[in-house]
């Protein structure tokens, strides 16, 4: 980065907004240079909280609100009643093209609808899907959708396999990343209508699309493909299984290591070792889903994550900033449209 | 069990058959008394094993069959051409009263299609469901359905939690199982029409169901209800993604613990430990799915596991043949659609 970049940040959403948040950015310092905040929330409580974090005030700049959307609040009630969020506020700076990007740890419904609202999709999108990166045997994947969109048809799954597939392109820097359906089956006649369809839409095309064919469960962890795409039902079921199936394995480990003498001296002896299998699978380094489809940047952080896991929220907005992520899904839907009528129906180009 | 009992076997299904399904049979035996096996399949290769497990030879009577469904063939075929088949003679045991359930460990879709078609489903299921055990951090519970229904509506979800919450009462033996409904979020706006509708219809019903409403994907391994209701597109990707980060996760303790000296040596001596621990999450431990509202006990058997895995599947047809399974449930509805027309007209008793 030449220029110094700003990101613009809702301070207030998140289980512990907004110490949290600003926790958060203090430990993206480290690994940032040039880089701004604009801070939206509470100005008594965020001026507070700066005077602990110098670093982090000598890089921010608050935006006053008392203003905020809840957990439980209706997507509709945030759109009609939030416009002086911080949520809102801070989606608006991308908007205005005083940031460019935004990081919330808040109600994900509402986040989604606001960003749609306010920055629009892109050419050739009908819906935005939310993307995220998870570990496998063979390195990062990126799965989408996760949770935006809770019944999908043919035409959804495939603009999300062309928005993943350009995104592990450009931002995962892979050259011809490979493309999964997630799936009960890897048979053709498996599944339900919209996976049927979409595969034989993707099976068909000519698009320089590396289209894997299904995949199922367990395929996911062990690395198959490098973009999973599945609607936001099954994504975001799939994923939080997936957690808690973690969490489970954490516990039973820790519960073994813990029983006897010996068991605890090897596990002393372990430590490092353990240490690093337990980093190797931390959540947090997960954090940070990414809003794909938007005609701006826009990361969702999970709403219970920690400073640590906030920081790396951060750290995948940037990347998507400097990839020019949103540059590489329009000029590929420019191209693919150009000369593809069947994905041109397919993407929703009308 | 005071009188012996007969299970059917098709010796022929699973990946690694015949050996595979006699070998599980000679492990079952060392916790099994009064148990007699039919084995279906080819008499020349199940006459020559059965000198190799003389233990097996004494409780079991081969039915010679040549014929096999393949794990790829289509259903339609299977119905039509498989008639003769070991997967349809066993299960044609069960129909005709000469064994008390059947095991097969080959094609699901097959199975089940069959299964149906020869047993029928019990009074007031619609479409049988495909229901297994999973480890969670406060033991075992129940998920239904696993992949037999990848279309399903708010009836069909219904009835699942009725036939999962008889099971956990008369198999698993709990006093009063608590059922909740996979979502992508708990509240009640959340999720597909589907979900949305049949958890209307357990909150408004009189029944004396505990429902504990929508629970996300990490419940499951957190254990937070008894019987996890899904569709089957929904628990079979579930399913599988928890396997699959379980076989990751179990790959990257084994690379982290033997990275160094000092680790393998922490690791030598936490052995008995982590073998604990890795029995406790051994998939094999939960293998074989229930079909559960067919009018006789079916069970499937992983295609891909052990004799180990095998034996347990044996286990668990015999858990539900002693725990009258199929009786509770005939029982249960009969008492249900008697007294509650809205259950009756939703569990499709027409």
């Amino acid at each position: 980065m030449t220029e110094p970049l700003t990101l613009s940040i809702d301070a207030m959403g998140g289980d512990n907004a907004p110490e949290m948040v600003i926790g958060g950015i203090e430990v993206s310092l480290a690994r940032l240079s040039q880089v701004n905040f604009l801070l939206f929330g509470d100005q008594v409580r965020l001026t507070q909280l700066l005077k602990l974090h110098p670093r982090v005030a000598a890089v921010s700049e608050i935006r006053h609100t008392d203003e905020a959307i809840t957990n439980d609040q209706k997507v509709s009630s945030a759109l009609r009643t939030g416009r002086n969020s911080s949520m809102r506020l801070a989606i608006d700076a991308v908007g205005s093209g005083e940031a460019a990007g935004v990081i919330s740890a808040g109600n994900t419904g509402a986040l989604m609808a606001m960003a749609k609202f306010v920055l629009k999709t892109l050419p050739g999108i009908d819906r935005p899907a939310i993307a995220g990166y998870y570990p496998t045997q063979r390195g990062e994947s990126v799965m989408l959708d996760l949770g935006a969109n809770v019944d999908c048809d043919a035409d959804n799954l495939v603009q999300f396999a062309v928005m993943g597939e350009v995104f592990a392109r450009n931002v995962l820097g892979l050259e011809n990343p490979s493309i999964g359906i997630l799936n009960v089956g890897a048979e053709n006649l498996k599944g339900n209508e919209a996976v049927k369809k979409a595969s034989m839409m993707l099976q068909e095309t000519t698009l320089p699309i590396k289209f894997h064919g299904f995949i199922e469960g367990d395929d996911i962890g062990l690395g198959t493909v490098d973009v999973v795409v599945t609607d936001g039902f099954t994504g975001n079921i799939a994923l939080k299984t997936s957690e808690g199936t973690a969490k489970m394995f954490g516990e039973f480990l820790k519960q073994a290591l813990s029983e006897s003498l010996i068991s605890k001296f090897g596990a002393l002896l372990a430590r490092s070792a353990l240490k690093k299998f337990k980093m190797r699978v931390d959540p947090r380094l997960y954090n940070g889903a990414m809003f794909l489809g938007l005609n701006g940047i826009c990361i969702k952080s999970h709403g219970g994550t920690d400073a640590f896991g906030f920081a790396n929220a951060i750290h995948v907005a940037i990347e998507m900033i400097t990839h020019s992520f949103n540059e590489g899904i329009k000029q590929d839907y420019a191209q693919l449209s150009g000369h593809q009528p069947e994905l041109k129906e397919a993407v929703g180009d009308e």
